[in-house]
């Protein structure tokens, strides 16, 4: 017997699942108390078990063309750590002279970056030429493959963050300087160095904000519709709305999306 | 009465603890399931409110000097979509005559984009001067801020990934075809162009690696300590032994890191 409407017998399409709301609520949680971690690393050692856990976890960033550009550059001797933290030292002294008189005096007293205090540091390379020089998806933007390897940071700061680990990023280096005290070739970029370790504390917010550096801007202000300068400041489309609203539960409430 | 042990009354420094097991099995199954979506895309309504986190989410990523310096430009229109299409277009079949014969035919088989099946796109973007010339952090490496963009990328992607949305990243343009037909101002760089929607299935590997494109690295053979170069082929350290058993749990037995 023929059913005469046809919709009715097909199967829906089947649609991938949104993992379940605890789930989700963990995955926020990361993302939302995740911080860039200077001055708050305890000595504790990290577990190989949990380093090997968030290396992979950078293992499996998306790449470009699937080229995977990274290398992962462990630095735990504290002779090394000291002669990266010189050349720190020196282009932090470069930077303070570049600021106007009222902001020096506030950027010098800044803690940026735990590279001796840390356990473990970590840089984070790109081979631009790892898998020839033609490359799926990065033909036209050949920046692709520097993006890839900062992904492989973001991913690797999230899992440190469930962890239980602070992350820091410090790129206050003259690139070449630090490419010598780790030995780095000229053709290999060094995306990220990383201070990493158990702390005492998050803070509840970005140390920059906190110290009034500058404001989290407001989302909303930030959203443009199908052309670039077709913002909404009335909040006339509902996502603007939903995402203003949002923004002040998290700032306002420290409630964060579940 | 004094204590004659100081240590004893001290309280042990307190320690930020990790994530309880589950909430942090929960971020790595979003870091080791998220897939580059280019085919599965279905054409149901994302709802505000979910699309309101992922940009949120986005909107937390680290930035260099706390600069926030994204831009999120939400395109729904179909018009806009099938331009951005016709841009992509062009640059594909310019990328095709890129490749080698024998990986020619093999590119040109493989599906790239979703843009016009998938019901959001969105351009993440990088405005360089949105606080100044002087940036904490950018002094001396002048692509921090691209990269604190590809943050933003990274973390809306993962949250996508908790929600059951596909995400793919759409890198095959004429970067100033791309802004034109978006509006975006030669000043303003566009970071990644994303196509967003839920999906019928995740893949359970990458795309590339299934179709045998390209390998999974292993992790144990990226890794160097503290010089470039200074490998462990014999995994004499117990990191690279860890690290490679791990990875071979993820591929061969397909279970994640808890």
């Amino acid at each position: 017997m023929e059913n005469l409407s046809p919709q009715a017998t097909r199967p829906d399409t089947p649609m991938a699942q949104p993992f379940a709301d605890a789930a989700r609520a963990a995955v926020y949680e990361t993302i939302f108390s995740r911080r860039d971690v200077r001055g708050q690393f305890l000595p504790q050692a990290v577990p190989d078990e949990v380093l090997a856990r968030v290396l992979l976890a950078a293992h499996h960033a998306p790449s470009v063309g699937f080229m995977q550009p990274w290398n992962f550059l462990v630095v735990r001797s504290p002779e090394v750590k000291q002669q990266v933290r010189g050349v720190f030292a020196k282009a932090h002294a470069e930077a303070a002279a570049m600021f106007p008189d009222e902001k020096r005096a506030t950027y010098s007293k800044l803690k940026l970056e735990g590279i001796v205090e840390a356990p473990i540091n970590l840089c984070i390379t790109c081979d631009r030429q790892r898998t020839g020089p033609v490359v799926i998806g990065r033909t036209h933007i050949p920046t692709m493959d520097l993006y890839s390897s900062v992904c492989a940071v973001q991913n690797l700061w999230l899992a440190a963050r469930a962890e239980g680990l602070g992350v820091g990023w410090v790129s206050i280096f003259n690139e070449p300087e630090l490419q010598a005290a780790l030995g780095i070739p000229p053709e290999i970029v060094p995306i990220a160095y990383l201070c990493i370790g158990y702390v005492s504390h998050f803070h509840d917010k970005p140390e920059l904000e906190k110290a009034g550096w500058l404001p989290r801007l407001p989302v909303a202000d930030l959203l443009y519709y199908e052309r670039w300068g077709s913002s909404d400041p009335e909040h006339r489309d509902p996502l603007t709305a939903t995402v203003a609203q949002l923004q002040d539960d998290v700032q306002t409430r420290g409630r964060f999306p579940r």
